[in-house]
């Protein structure tokens, strides 16, 4: 598949089927996440895949809040990504998170787009109560969850039109 | 181009020809940058792509320092990705910025591996001195330079092996 095919064929989908996500291919996510760029290497990332029938029918319960994530009942499998301590080059001046948050969203574009690759669909959710997530899958405190995706076989397959600002209101040339 | 070959390719390129970046090429990369999903389609990106000649030779000086950005001498264009004030869906409780930075690394995961299917090399550069960058482009006060990459083609073209941390130890199933 082309690059740009498969740019526009990644959505955010809020609507699943309550098929099984393959554990395989939740693995294939992985693979693809982690040959993402950071700074310096660093690679400051941690994926917990909740893909237990049990574990992961707990979890609309506790992304869902006032009015958000309640599309989830039906999803069958979730990745939360967590922001693990980077370490920088000896000599970097800032602080060792400095680049960490890019650094997750460069590897949440590899997983959600090899996800579409191989015709699963993602929803990446970034608002959600962070403390009872991490107790339920015993994240260390230290650590931050920046976002949970999910994953799975959408209902329906039609792909929306993606609505995005004009190119000439994000874009210049040789000067802002 | 199967994924997993396009992600394998991509890799930080640090020795350019000199050959010019079309235009039509660097436009492209943009119009695949802005497909990348952000909160709340918020979009909180400006890209200035630097292709002038003359512009584009001022910038390695603007962007070396202490051992830093020494390869830039052959680069011929650059883009600098701004992050801009995003707007949340009413109601949202964090900051404004809150997913900007992994916003930001969204779009240049897209912006890169475009650019490897297209056969350009990229660099992505988090260490510079802000305030000359972007007094050289006008970027407003305002607004955030979180990323430089130099686009180019690159001098050879031979993979690396990429190095990355065991699966095991960056991802766990169903608890951390």
């Amino acid at each position: 598949m082309k690059f740009n095919e498969l740019i526009k064929q990644r959505e955010s989908c809020r609507s699943y089927s309550t098929k099984p996500v393959e554990t395989e291919k939740l693995t294939a996510l992985i693979e693809s996440a982690i040959l993402a760029p950071s700074a310096c290497n660093s690679q400051p990332w941690h994926f917990v895949v909740v893909n237990d029938k049990e574990k992961a029918s707990k979890m609309p319960s506790i992304l869902q809040g006032s009015g958000i994530n309640k599309f989830t009942d039906s999803v069958q499998a979730f990745i939360v990504v967590c922001e693990t301590k980077a370490k920088l080059m000896a000599g970097a001046t800032c602080d060792s998170q400095h680049y960490a948050q890019m650094d997750i969203g460069l590897t949440v574009a590899h997983l959600v787009l090899k996800a579409t690759e191989i015709g699963l669909s993602t929803c990446i959710m970034g608002a959600f109560a962070e403390e009872p997530l991490k107790e339920f899958l015993s994240i260390p405190s230290e650590v931050k969850t920046r976002l949970v995706i999910a994953v799975g076989y959408a209902k329906e397959e039609k792909i929306r039109e993606k609505k995005r600002k004009d190119f000439n209101d994000v874009c210049s040339f040789n000067q802002w």
